[in-house]
This record gives C-alpha cells, structure tokens and sequence, in this order.
C-alpha cells in the first residue's frame, strides 16, 4: 500500500519490539511474529499490524487477513487463527504509538536555502531548514531544530520555538509561538483582528495591538487563521489541536489540550477551557465562557456560556439529550394529522 | 461589457457557426446574423447572444435588447422580434458552448521562469508554464503542457498529468494528479490529516501514511483543503467540481462527477458516490456513505448513510420532503396559542 | 501590556489631546491628567484609558484600575473616585479615535525588494512598498502609497488605488480594486467562479469573463476568496468590511458600509444592500436580494428575499422573533408529555 515515493518506511519489527513501552501487550508465544508494516482492517495483510477501534466495522473481524491486530481483549476471540491478537483497551492509541516505530516523520535536512531573505537582525537556532523564498523579518527568532518551509512569511518580531514545523506558503506575524508546533500550510497567524465601529458614515478600524500567543505542542490546520488580539492576547494552550479552515477570533482563549474540528468559527473574546471538543462547523458567539472538556457536538451555535463538562448540540445550542428529543419532537409534529387540524 | 485587459474576444460569428457541433438550433433564415459577444439577459445588447434558462426572469423577455437568445421552445414565442431565437432544450449548456467559442482560455505561453527553483531530478512535460518562485521538489513529475503558477510549492514525489493548471500560491505534497486538473490560488493538497488518539495526557498523533489521488478533470477551488488518506488514500473521481474554502477530510472517497458547492466539510472516511450534490455549507459526518446521484440541500448535517438517489436537507439531514414539512410544522407551532396554554 | 517588538506606541497624551476632535469630552478639571496607553477593562492601570460599552461587564466599574474611562453619562458615577470619567454617547467610537492617536499603523517604508519580479509595463506609483517575492504581471497598474507584501501575486491588468494594502501571500486578477484597500493574508480575488453545465456525462464549464470590483475603504479578511463575475461583475461596495474565510461567489452585489463576518458563504448573483450586516457562517442563496440595513444573525440559512431593514435568523431565515418563539416552542413541545402520547 505504502507509496515509497512519500513515505519512508522503518522495520520489519517482532511484535515483542512493536508492543515495548506502548499501552499494548502480546502473548510470549506469538511475540516473535514480524510486522513490515500498519494497514487499516480490511486492507492490512498477513505482514500488517492493524487495530480495530469502531464497534461499526465488528462484522469485519472474523475475514480479517491482518498479521496482527491491536484489539480489545473482550473482541479478541473474534478474530481468525492466524491474526495475532495484541490486546489494548486503548487500540487506537496503541496503533498511534506502533505507527510511529514504522514512520518518523521525514524532516528535511538542516540547510538555509539561497532564496531565502532572512533579515540580519533575525535569530536563526542550529539544524534549522529554512526553505525557498521564505522571509523572515527584522527581530525574528526561530528556535532549534525548526523547519520552515517555502515561502512562508515570518514578520517582524516573532518568535518561534525549538523544533517547530511552519509549512509551505503560511503566514506569522505578532505571534509568540512555543516548541514542537506544527502549523500547516497556508495557515494565517496573526493579522489584524475584526474590530471596529460600525457606524453608517463610516466604520472606524480600532488598532489592534494584542498578540498571539501558542503555547507548546500545538497544531494548526492548514488554511485556519487566528486573528491577533486587540489589546490582549488571542491564546492558544499546550497541546491543542486545530483542524483546516477554522477561525479563531481575536482575544480568544483556548485552554490545553483541546480539540476543534474543521471549519469551526470562534468569535472574538470567547474563552475556551482545557480539553474542550467542538466538531466540526460550529459556531462560538463572541464573549462566550466554555468551561473544561465540554464537548459540541457538529454545527453546534453556542450562544451562552456552557458549564464544564457539558455535552452540546444544536442552534442555539442545548444539551445534546434534549437536542435528540427535539429533533424527535419535531419529526413526531410533522407526521401528526391531529395537530395540522388545530 | 468585456474588459480586454483581463479577456481575449475571438468572432464575431454568425449563429450558424456558433450552434454548430452544440445542442442549440437556429432557423436557417436567421443564421447569418453576426454575434459579437455573450451577455447576460438584461445587459445583453444587439450584437450579443444572451440565454434563458431560470424561469424567475421570464418577465424579462419581452424587454430584451440581446441580437440572439438561447431558450426553450415553448419560451420563444415571448422574445421580441429583433431578438433571434435559439433553440434549445438545455440552454446553460448550449451557453457554455457558445461561449468557449468567444473565449479560449488565455493560458501562459511555455516558459520556465528564472526565479522557479526545480530539483534536478524533477521532470517536466513539454509545453510547460513555470512561474515565478514556483519550488519542485525532488522526483516531481508534471505531464505535458501544465501551467504551474506563481508561488505555487509541488513538494517530492507528487504526479501531475498533462494539461493541468496549478493557480498561484497552492500547495501539493503525497499526491498524485490526473490530466486537465485546475487547482485554483491558495488550495491545500495532501497535508498530514488530522488523526490522533485523544487523551487528556496528551493527544498523539497518528502517522498519516496515505496519498490525494485526483482523477482527471477535476476542479478544485481556491483555499480549499484536501489532506491527504491515514493510509489508504483519499480519491477524488473523474470529472468531480469542488469550490472555494471546502474541506475534504483523511481519506475521503468522493466518486466521478460530484458537485461540491463552496464551504462544505467532509469528514474523514466518509465515502460519496457518483454525481453526488452537495450544495454550500453542509456537513457529511465521518465513515458515512452518500449513495449515487444524491442532492444534499445547503446547510444540511448528514448524520447517517445516505441511499441512492435521496434528496435530503436539515440536520441532522432528512428527505427534503420531510424537511419542508417539518419547517411548516414548527412555524404553525410558534403561532398556535393552544399550544403555549398546554 | 503592549510589545514593543510589534507596536509603536505613542504619547503619552493629556486626556484633553485625547479627546480633541473625537466623540468624546471631559471635564475641564481633569483634562490634564496623562495618559500612557489603551487597556481592556480589567487589565487598565492608572496610566491607560479604557472604554465601557457592554453591559455585560457593568459589575467590574467599581474596580477599575484605569486612569480613565470612555463611558456613556448614565454610568460614569459607577467608576472610582481615581478613573477620569471620559464621557461620550459612543464610547466604542471614542475609543478607536482615541487609540489611534496612541498607534499609527506601521507601515512599511517605501521601497521595492530586489527578488519582487515587476513586468516592465506594470505602473507601480510613488512611495510603495513592494515586498520580496512578490509578482506583478503585465499592466498592472498600483496607485501612489500603496504596501504590497511578500509573496503577493498581481496577475495582468489589475488595477488598485492608492494607499491601498495587500498582506503576504495574497493573489489577486481580473480585479480592478479602490483606494486605501485592506486585502488580509491569503485572501484569493478574481478566480474563476463555479460555473458550469452540469450533466452526467461530464460538466462544462462556462468562461467566466466578468471581473471584482471593489470600491474604496474596503477590508477582506484573510483567506478570503470573492470570485469574479461570469460576465458581469462581482461588486463590493464601499467602506464594506469582509472577515476571514468568507467566500463571495460570481456576480455577487454587495453594497456600500456592509459587515459581513467569518465564515459566511454568499453564492453567485446575490444582491446584498447597503448597510446590511451579515453574522458569523451564515449562507445566502443565489440570485437572492437582501435590502439595506438587513441585520442577519450567525448561521442563518437565507433562501429567499428580504426586505430593507429586517432582522433575521434561522435555517430557513425568519424574522428573528418569530424564531425566538420557534425556539421556545420546540422545547415546550419535547417537554410536554402530553404530546408525545398524542
């Protein structure tokens, strides 16, 4: 399956090595089995670990051609004789970190391309890619490690920590950006925020004068843009992951550790907590309080401020358990002759 | 109307030779009359060709200034007499002939610009457009006659097929590209999806090990984003038409002749038959499957399979039907005092 | 607060040079007071002035720290004895005059980099900034004083006024563009729209031979695209403010003074008034008219015509208290017991 052209591939790996410092264990019997590679369930073959994770694809298991499957240990007498069950109660996690024995991520290799214009002023770490076309302004500082990639544009004053990733064709300025970031391409970090008075002769841009500022561990979608703060700073916590195409809002404060699906629109001033989920498509109002590991669900309009730990769906949105009885509420009105009468 | 510092106008032609090889027809008595250009209904003039084809304008034909028309017989009787009929029972289409008459695509002429930055071991096609600060990476291979624009980053390894124009500022990387593609300014293809195990200890990312594979005759729109497959690929079929902003998740299927209006999401795995609709806004979940020839509303949430041929709009999405009846329903609700009493 | 790597600030000022010429006024007796900077309510100190505007946050003025307070008469006797009441019936309007005074807006000084690549028939006027890598084809035409930044690409015939700003990475062609433009980074302008013949046996695309016009004082966010007309032209109208990741489609009318926020999706041949203010990810139909001063709040779906001065809300878009009452009678109707025997 794998495309050599993209992808470089490490192993064979005995299970035994597979397993070793991940949430998974394997028989002693079987651990000398060797794996080349990962696939998903109904393409991995007798060389391929897979993992089987969604309930929805149960009816699979037993045709499985796989080598070795990463399973929970309730579902794993599911599986064919010659698929060895390596058991998790944490398969996808365990897939995640097996995967990684197979593929480090293929970093180019440190060099300063010759069309880059890098300001004099600018800090440059050590073992730094900085790829073609890129800018980097006056008082940059790029920590150690980092990879910048073609024609991304780094303006004046930022910074940007050890081992970050910043894709082809994306855009940073006003920003203080942590370690280990990845953000992707065509990325907008930092421009002017959405601030000023309406007013019909005329509306009047307020300067915005805030920051961004991304902690650690962070990623960043590709096409996603986070607008700078107006006086304050527009955060991002350690460890948060954004999808493509979202919009974050100036003066917005996302906790740690969240996750926000593609498309979704934070409005200015929001706070987000910590290990907060909002899929795909949702909406955030401006100056709205989410507390910690809320989870919203698709296309979600949040208009007030939602209590940690709170499930939620809908436009406006209300606790996903009244949202399913009025989406059945709903349906039952519709069919019912009785109320069409009145 | 047209503007010759942007457009080429070939012509005039008589409408004998601009219905020739299309699915219009013109009486013969008529067809020598000259056209010079095409317009739009109200701004057509006499030596313009004009079409009808939404019925919300039918007030308009009497008025017409246009030298010709393109419409459906039973319309015909309502055009002025100066204003030639042109007989048609798919008249967009026969407009979209008539047009590519009057307008070739202005294309770059072959060249390969000095500021371009391409890897020794890349080939090029013949007939090729570089532009300016265009990077190829290594073993990139583009077919004949590409027009690859300004700015625009191809990393390693990707394929692009003959005829296809890349638009200034897009990014490629893990994909491979059929002939006759348009990728328009600003597009992401092939970026690491977005796959990691999600734990309040930290979310760990999935090696996205998968490819974009895109057919022939695709389009895809300007800051749209397609990552690339976890390990299997992500497809987009023959023929398929995507707009601006749209997001295709990891391992999409999207299948030949789709239409995918602008800022829909498209979660990972989920799979989409042939001739499949989406208009703007909608949201299909991940791993849901959307049978052929569906038409999914604006705005809609797909939630579950979708069977063949459905119409369907809401969200969670339902048969339209359903939908407008529903919509019906709750207006009658709000205004029932009965109800508020209960 | 504020970072000196990123702003200039000026000042300090007396509060009487602060309010001169604004919407705003102070007592005679405090006047000379000296202020340093701006400041968000509970971050202000004795040097900053700061601004009450929503009510939201009415229980913090007892606290402030700020050395004054743009706020309306009605609240000023809820401030602190130290905090200058600074009085205006607009305070957010007084606050952007006032911040203005502390930051200009740094542009950068007037010079062409030695990597932009200009055709020699482009007409670049006095005192313009053009950034490296930047491309600017063939007739070409830029007003006096404008900033055109890294990696922007003017395809051939543009035309943008003077004083103009086009942030990194932007693309623009087929546009003819006003003075003291704002275009954000990313933003895509003049594509080719989404026109074309839809049939199974393959789609045909219409040429799309209109063009962007863009009048003066307008913003567009980052990652923005306003395709061009099909053979009109897509118009936005003065002093109009655009956010991020908004699309505007082929032959879209946009009026004078509108605010239309992230994410919304406008679809082609849309007419939209003066003064109309769209929310956050809300879509408007094609071919639909919306009046002047329409407020349409966040995630509306607009399906059909709506007259001047209306205020809407909801999928399909109702006026906003008929959806208010939608709302509230949904969830009566999932709570009522009753109708769940009926």
């Amino acid at each position: 399956m794998l495309d050599k052209r993209f992808f470089e591939l490490h192993g064979p790996f005995t299970l035994a090595e597979l397993v070793d410092g991940t949430v998974a264990t394997v028989d002693d019997e079987r651990a000398q089995k060797k794996i080349s590679c990962v696939g998903v369930l109904d393409h991995a073959g007798s060389d391929d670990i897979t993992f089987f994770h969604n309930v929805k694809y149960i009816d699979m298991l037993p045709n499985l051609k796989a080598g070795a499957c990463i399973i929970a240990k309730e579902y794993a007498n599911r599986l064919p004789a010659d698929t060895v069950p390596v058991i998790s109660d944490k398969p996808y996690r365990a897939f995640a970190q097996i995967s990684c024995k197979f593929f480090g991520e293929r970093l180019k290799s440190a060099k300063i391309e010759s069309s880059a214009s890098i300001d004099p002023s600018a800090k440059i770490g050590k073992d730094c890619y900085i790829g073609q076309n890129v800018v980097i302004e006056e008082n940059v500082e790029i920590g150690d490690g980092c990879q910048i990639d073609h024609g991304a544009i780094i303006h004046r004053g930022v910074q940007i920590g050890a081992n970050s990733r910043i894709d082809a064709n994306v855009t940073i300025s006003h920003a203080i950006i942590g370690q280990q970031a990845l953000i992707k391409s065509g990325a907008r970090i930092g421009q002017k925020g959405f601030g000023f008075d309406i007013d019909e002769q005329g509306h009047l841009t307020v300067p915005q004068v805030g920051r961004v500022v991304i902690e650690d561990d962070v990623e960043i979608g590709a096409n996603t843009t986070v607008d700078r703060g107006s006086s304050l700073d527009t955060t991002i916590g350690q460890g948060s992951r954004l999808d493509n195409c979202i919009h974050i809002g100036h003066n917005v404060k996302i906790g740690r550790g969240c996750v926000i699906v593609s498309q979704v629109g934070v409005a200015g001033s929001a706070q987000i907590g910590n290990n907060v989920v909002i899929a795909g498509q949702s909406a955030i109002g401006g100056h709205i309080k989410i507390g910690d590991g809320c989870q919203i669900a698709a296309r979600s309009g949040v208009m007030r401020d939602v209590e940690a730990g709170s499930k939620i769906a809908g436009a406006p949105a209300i606790p996903i358990k009244d949202w399913h009885r009025e989406t059945v509420a709903i349906a039952k009105l519709a069919k019912t002759r009785g109320y069409k009468k009145a």
